[in-house]
């Protein structure tokens, strides 16, 4: 895609991220702040071109707080006529209230400990996983549109359902937060008495409550809109610190070493980041040119633990045929052919020189 | 106190670098493993002198698997004439199994993720809290001399009371180390599904798992010896996160940001470790010359947040009196002082140039 013009609205740290990016890749971009010191802050720190809201924008950008994020992005899509996708860190809610073919749901998964716009950085997304969550009324160009633009910010995009998506950080953000959070109280409330002997405290407990000395003021948004998954997620956890309970009371070490050996195992076996593959091979996917198709098969790619390097969509002259392309690593060829074909596609697949 | 002959029995990790230090320090190391090879090595990597025992030894340091202490210490005190001293990460248990007067609690608070003799590093110690656990039967000159010992090593040593130095790593080391494999399991049940979402697992995540990739071998001992603080912190968590997910089931946003703000503010203010001070000064203080005495002022110095940088006991020639010599940061003359007389001390202080 060749880039164009953008808005980002809300030029806090993410958004200001943003709009460096964007303009390191060529995009001329428009932006505001509900703050407008903010936004002035922007274009001196080379964030946005100019301040103000382009109608004829390719993307805008909705980077505002997650509980303000539907307003905003429904006035983007009234008020510019190109496509619109935003990065709250809860995507159920959002979507249920913004059901739009022009808008795609995203979160990149990149530190926000810092929460100003000086401290925002191109970089920031180098490497980070950018969920994207199409769903079944998603337009196919809206999605390959955002997809190639945030790819170019050198991030990993993954395609997942909204719901999984919450599901996911609840497990591996939401509830390690409120966790760390609750066993800094446990350790504090002796500190009333005797503070001084938190020095005894090594790396394990200062790794493990490093994420509460973040900033407070997102969480609680965060946990209202993601609340049903947060609250079951804690069920889970407080039924495993039960069971953990039990089996240190009754000393029963045959069961704890189980548990901790499995803990171990899967520690170690946690994925790394994806790796740039060396060798892609290229996907033919004959498909029904209209909204659904998309979310199917990137999500099914996401599942099958399978990175898209690139995406394009080939529009039928004729109406409602298309051809997607999609680049994948080589090595995990005959695993995607499988899961395309035991959904009823009928890839062409060839490997690149 | 002039390096002189020390026992090492157990040549792991730990073992193993208490070896090298000592022999830093000009002490003549003999020592000893259930696994005759490990020992043999640990005189390949100059952790030790000689293998066997040196029943003359000023020291014998036991570095065995937790449940094995108590016997190999009485045996020390039969078969030995001088001090011996642990380095078990439970205290009460073997305290309460070896009340002897020339025996000292000990545990090192030195990362121990590596088990094994080729991992032994004397530098292992520089900075960290090596706790000791005096009690009322503890000689005082038996702790002033472990104490020499392992300040040479560079730790700081903290003294603590048996049960205080349970509660407290049940709270800082125990309990967090439970709740990483916890967590761990609940990413993982989802993980069987689709494994290659923990993709997404931020470093948050993976900070607060981390030390579940332990080795699992030494958890179990370590339960069972702490049961009862462990089970009591367990509780305590378990109601913890049970007013968490209350809150967050309610959305019940200022009791949120009220328990994030605290744990934020708790988390800054963890204290560093100990630094060390540019001023010194002196206490003497009076003091029968009886078991006791020596645990209480060392542990009140630790309850109070005051390092001692040295420490002697002059004993008087007429018997039973004696005066007790600390050095202590300048900055906390007064608030040590404060909490001497409080007890009924009479110290004599100087400030040193």
């Amino acid at each position: 895609m060749a880039a164009s013009r953008a808005n980002v609205i809300g030029t806090g740290l993410i958004g200001g991220s943003i709009g460096l990016a964007l303009r390191e890749q060529g995009w001329y971009v428009t932006g505001s702040d509900a703050n407008a010191a903010r936004a002035a802050r922007a274009v001196e720190l080379g964030a946005l071109d100019a301040v103000g809201l382009d109608a004829d924008a390719t993307v805008t950008f909705i980077a505002v707080p997650v509980q303000a994020i539907p307003n905003a992005a429904r006035q983007a899509l009234e008020t510019t006529t190109g496509y619109v996708t935003d990065v709250g860190s809860v995507k159920g809610s959002v979507l249920d209230a913004v059901d739009d073919p022009r808008f795609v749901g995203g979160h990149p998964m990149a530190g926000s400990e810092q929460d100003g716009i000086d401290g925002a950085d191109a970089d920031v997304f180098e490497g980070a996983v950018w969920v994207l969550t199409p769903t079944n009324t998603t337009d196919s160009d809206a999605f390959a549109t955002v997809r190639s633009a945030v790819s170019s910010f050198g991030a990993d995009v993954v395609a997942l359902s909204p719901e999984r998506h919450d599901a996911l950080v609840a497990v591996v953000s939401h509830v390690p937060h409120l966790t760390a959070v609750t066993l800094m109280h446990l350790a504090d409330e002796r500190a009333d008495e005797h503070r001084a002997l938190l020095r005894l405290a090594a790396g394990g407990f200062r790794d493990m409550t490093r994420i509460a000395a973040g900033h407070p003021g997102i969480w609680p948004d965060i946990c209202a809109e993601n609340r049903t998954a947060i609250v079951d997620m804690l069920d889970r956890l407080i039924a495993g610190l039960g069971d953990m309970r039990d089996i240190v009371d009754k000393s029963d070490r045959a069961a704890l070493l189980d548990m901790l050996e499995r803990a171990h195992v899967a520690r170690r076996n946690l994925p790394a980041r994806i790796a740039r593959p060396d060798e892609l091979c290229e996907f033919r996917v004959p498909v029904q040119d209209r909204a659904g198709v998309l979310a199917d098969v990137t999500t099914l790619a996401a599942e099958l633990d399978v990175s898209i390097a690139d995406l394009e969509i080939a529009h039928s002259s004729e109406g409602d045929r298309g051809v997607l392309i999609l680049l994948v690593p080589a090595d995990r060829m005959e695993r995607f052919q499988g899961g395309l074909l035991a959904r009823g596609y009928r890839p062409a697949v060839r490997t690149l020189e």
